[in-house]
């Protein structure tokens, strides 16, 4: 496991976080049990499990429970990249390949059922039915939400309210629940619940500004997929809504997002066009700003907590979801 | 809705799990809200919440979690429908077109996922973390037979065992599960628990089997699709193996089963040869045989509960299951 180092006060919970996951992949049959082994050993930062504990860890810290839920969170998240990827057809995640790029879509699609239901049975073992509710909704924002998206493809009309309705759906409502689960099962003061589960909403909102900012500034080698990547699957991000509100060409933005065309190629030119130009346009510094803003938003929520390990990694984290640049 | 007679005693429970169902499938946005409403009422004969009511009848009666329960065990039925039907791209379920019909796969896909977790959702307002616990682990192992059915297509050597293995999983695990759960929340004994759970299991397995007959035998406007659906598909079934017992060709069986085969029509003139040489041994008899001795086995599980409307119409349910022609 590749430690964040902020997170070394909780390096044996999310060691015993990377057991869990390990133990319940390999209790399945093979070839699904090496499949769902490879996926989660891939890696990925374990951002969502760190939130679980950490937030857990601000009350009454009893480990059972929580790292359970840990380890659901993340493999919540995992099955939900699975389906990702097979429908948008990807074969590179990570820089790794995809599960579905070496199995046929009807087994990555069951896979990744497995993987939600064997996700939800280990939340079910923190045996808290609020933690069960927390969970199962949260599945519903993210299908929603990834289906509104898909709905609204080339949309690039939709404007802000959308988008951050969307990048909601997508990341911010697991983080918050990942900071919510991890409260209530620290027995959280329902006021504290709350605080934290704004924390993870707003760090998600960060987290995902971010995201779409790399998709247009990344190197392709960090990303493991090219940039403008959003665009090709027809997704007008943040980065692009800040470069027209710039004065922008919105004929750069047509072209890009052309729901008729089928020229892969051209395709292809306009999208490159494009995020060169919102690359060298104001729209970047402006993304990085909102992104900050929803960062020191994050880190207001959690300033009733003095300082201490727990506070603390959880402010660092919110300056390492903006500063990172993978 | 179209209530089977022996049912009438709970009437107004199912009546109150379609409000429930109707009212979840309202919640979200269009068009998923209208495709889920008509997904649902489209049909099915509800045999699954009856289990539930049914051994929740039997003991203590509280209404909220066991409607609860039952529309998400109805619900979870249905989200397995959508990804089978997404992965075997089928058009037709039930005489209606299917979602994959009209919505594009990813958009299936998506929608099967919101139904999972709608349903995780609705289990969990059962507030019963053992439940929520049987409810994920019944899913887990839907996904785990559903993918070892996958990666043994054509492969009609594997036997009874693996058959048997493969009808609880798809089939007879939700049926205990359903049972199973609605005695946990009625609070009864843990003995009465385990002797319902097994009443669903036994009758779980004797309807697969019907289900598996009438694949050979059933009139195809009767059942919505074409006979020899499965053979279509790869998959061998109790009738293939009682049929190759009593003598019958193999070649007949090669021929049906041969995945090299990429010529539609000459699968199609083999497959049709091999229902009618099925339907014309004794094979079909001997499964009907094995089908009533796990409806007996059904009925000998819940032979401890005197005659009452809700033991009786459990009883009345095995006879049914057998005796179904469609």
């Amino acid at each position: 496991m590749n430690l964040l180092p902020f997170l070394a006060p909780i390096r044996d919970d999310l060691e015993a976080v990377e057991q869990r996951m390990m133990a319940a992949a390999r209790e399945t049959y093979e070839p699904l049990s090496s499949a769902l082994s490879a996926i989660l050993e891939s890696g990925g930062k374990r951002l969502r499990p760190a939130m679980v504990i950490l937030a857990a860890r601000l009350h009454h810290w009893e480990p059972a429970p929580v790292i359970s839920l840990a380890a659901a969170v993340e493999m919540l998240h995992t099955a939900t990249l699975i389906h990702d990827d097979t429908i948008d057809a990807a074969t590179l995640r990570r820089g790794h390949a995809t599960l579905n790029a070496t199995w046929s879509r009807g087994a990555t699609i069951l896979a990744g059922d497995y993987l939600f239901a064997r996700a939800a049975a280990l939340a079910a073992e923190a045996k808290s039915t609020r933690v069960a509710s927390i969970f199962a909704n949260t599945l519903m924002t993210i299908c929603q939400g990834e289906l509104r998206q898909m709905l609204a493809l080339y949309n690039w009309q939709s404007g802000y309210d959308d988008y951050y309705e969307r990048i909601y759906s997508k990341t911010a409502s697991l983080f918050a629940a990942s900071c919510e689960a991890g409260a209530v099962l620290s027995q959280a003061p329902q006021q504290a619940v709350g605080s934290l589960r704004e924390y993870g909403r707003h760090l998600g909102m960060a987290f995902q500004i971010i995201d779409d900012i790399l998709d247009f500034t990344g190197a392709e080698e960090q990303l493991g997929k090219p940039t403008g990547s959003d665009l090709r699957q027809g997704i007008a991000t943040l980065p692009v809504y800040y470069f027209l509100q710039s004065g922008g060409a919105e004929s750069l933005v047509e072209a890009a997002l052309d729901r008729s065309c089928e020229d892969r190629a051209q395709r292809d030119r306009a999208v490159r066009a494009l995020v060169a130009a919102v690359v060298s346009s104001p729209a970047i510094e402006a993304c990085r700003q909102e992104a900050d803003r929803f960062a020191r938003q994050a880190v207001a929520d959690i300033a009733p907590w003095p300082d201490g390990p727990y506070s603390t990694a959880l402010r660092e984290l919110a300056a390492f979801v903006v500063a990172r640049d993978v």
